[in-house]
């Protein structure tokens, strides 16, 4: 038999892995001999970079940055020397927890220690270079960034400006002749399960302003520099990337990149996890695809891990398999996205925090259940 | 598929009847064509008398008879005319719901109702009589009962006694030459789980007599009664049925009856339905027996409705599962017992309150999900 193991994280009870690890345990409890593939998937977070070091393998690697406020911080990322893959979080230079809560003014804070990590990527000899998205402190648009890795920002009296917050709708004149030309080879890949456009009610400003610190007074008075920044991008590059799903990740890092950046993918956790692990290969020969996720909400499909994994299952109909906490809505509209059954893990009366305490051992019993199911069907009904 | 269904019920959430309900639409919804036959089990009590009527078939038979305290009152029995069988319950004219709590007194009721009833059967010809223990108003050794058939009680100035608690310790002399007849042609059968003597800390006064009334300084005093009684019970009759199991069942009316009827057989709710049912005929032919109980305790196996099934499935090695509410102790006990699988019906975080008032929808549910993955099986993993 067998069997691909793709859960999602069981959130606050387990992560994508610790997940993965209780539905293999499950099986191998009936099934010692069964052949299985355990790629744990996210749909974005801290889990997606897990993952995805699981995946390409590779060390971590520490490179001195500025933190978001310009202070110098150690940041690390994964470089895979085999593959020549580097694997960089943003909030690992540029994170919100790097920023003590009196100090989250995003008018201050800059991206310019992620570009640094890229930077310091290309001189490794990246021929790829992931970037996750998510977690920053900064509302930059990416001037910080772009600025580590060669793209020069001017006011009105010519002077150089340091990326920020501060700066953006200062911004008359922009250089990039002198963007790494690295940049130009490197498969650059941002992860970004983020959909939001830069601007508007669903842009990087009023959507996750204020959860960095951004006085809700500010709001439109930021809005409108972002805006001011994303025409003089527009004015200076001929591009317009302001409306692009994702450009309002990060606080505009994803429109900064997309706007400069020659040669840029951008796929969710989803799409980079299933494509860095041949999923669909491994699809095509499995007989069954285990997936699982903390809570099953059949009403919103955006984005769920169990029902990507269910359409790309569905040419090679293979029985996908959903362990969940909770069923919410109507589990019909799950066969509806080719889910063949969804399976609940809790098995006796208890209150929603014993479940999350106890996520692990009762995932693990209920893959047992199912697996044992299996067997009994094989051994009595059949044949 | 060829399917026994037999649970006990599930206390306080649903009967056995119930339970074999949904059990049976659980299948239905997968396999609507699958061959099954429901024989909702109980341990005891009015499940119990229920499924007997269900098994037995017939018609209520209603009869003037006293009611413990005296009163006429018109109790029903079962009476089945194509096997000349009836199936009369110890409550229908002697329970404790037929007495008003304020006089809730044993020593003035009596089971003379239950004899009353008793002779109504034989009146109509009946071949079998079953009767069930349990839910009795009185402790008085079933004297009323043995009275309403024929047995006579004096006392010591040759009075002739009315059967009650009252007159247990002034009996000087018993006089059954008169018993009915027709006792010692019918097959009489004690429906009893209760497995108590009739005496002792065990006894029918002790465990029983605090819950019908007895007062705890009135019970040394009416244990010593009892005690008198039984003395002169095998001191008429040259027989001591004093320690027998069940011999303290119903306020010791199982003591009095197997003290003076010819042929009696003691059986308990499991034996009978599973005799009655020839359950054990149809486990030759089964592919599969489900049984169930509100709560699973593998600790403590006597007289469990589906360990009782799991041993007299043992030699056809037919799998047997389980489907509860809640699994207590350990769960591979169970296995050492012969149940291939317990599956939990609980599907989400919730109280027991909650668990007891869904358990229909639950278990319907876990039924079905259990019968989708056989199918699953059959169709994804086999041949």
């Amino acid at each position: 038999m067998k069997i691909i193991i793709s859960p999602d994280s069981f959130k606050g009870s387990m992560t994508t892995m610790d997940a993965a690890d209780q539905i293999e345990a499950g099986i191998r409890a009936v099934y010692p001999q069964a052949e299985t593939w355990k790629i744990p998937m996210a749909d974005g977070g801290e889990g997606t970079v897990d993952t995805l070091l699981a995946l390409v393998g590779g060390e971590k690697i520490k490179h001195h940055v500025h933190d978001p406020c310009g202070r110098p911080i150690t940041a690390s990322y994964c470089w895979s020397e085999k593959s020549k893959t580097a694997i960089i979080e943003t909030a690992a230079a540029s994170g919100l927890t790097l920023v003590p809560e009196s100090e989250r003014v995003p008018e201050r804070l800059t991206t310019y220690g992620t570009g640094q990590l890229i930077k310091h990527a290309l001189d490794q000899g990246a021929a790829k270079i992931i970037l996750g998205l998510g977690g920053s402190a900064t509302v930059d648009g990416g001037a910080g960034c772009l600025q580590a890795l060669g793209v020069k920002f001017f006011d009105g009296d010519n002077k150089e400006l340091q990326g920020s917050g501060q700066m953006l709708a200062t911004v008359e004149r922009i250089e990039f002749a002198d963007i790494d030309p690295r940049l130009h080879q490197v498969d650059f890949v941002i992860a970004s399960d983020v959909k939001n456009p830069l601007l508007g009610d669903q842009g990087a400003v009023y959507v996750f302003g204020p959860q960095k610190g951004l006085q809700p007074s500010n709001l439109d008075e930021y809005e409108n520099k972002m805006r001011s920044f994303a025409d003089q991008v527009k004015q200076s590059t001929g591009r317009d990337e302001r409306h692009q799903a994702g450009a309002g990740a990060a606080g505009g890092l994803g429109f900064g990149l997309m706007s400069f950046l020659p040669k840029l993918q951008v796929m969710s956790g989803f799409e980079l996890i299933a494509n860095l692990s041949h999923l669909e290969e491994l699809m095509k020969q499995a007989d069954l695809i285990i997936t699982g996720e903390g809570k099953f909400d059949s009403q919103s499909y955006q984005g769920k891990v169990p029902v990507g994994i269910s359409r790309m299952a569905m040419p090679y109909q293979v029985p996908v398999v959903v362990f969940t906490g909770k069923i919410e809505g109507n589990a019909s509209n799950a066969q509806m996205e080719g889910i063949r059954m969804v399976i609940p893990i809790v098995d006796q009366a208890m209150t929603l925090d014993q479940a999350m305490v106890q996520g692990k051992p009762l995932l693990f019993r209920s893959v047992k259940r199912f697996f044992e199911t299996i067997r009994l069907t094989k051994e009595s009904f059949v044949g």
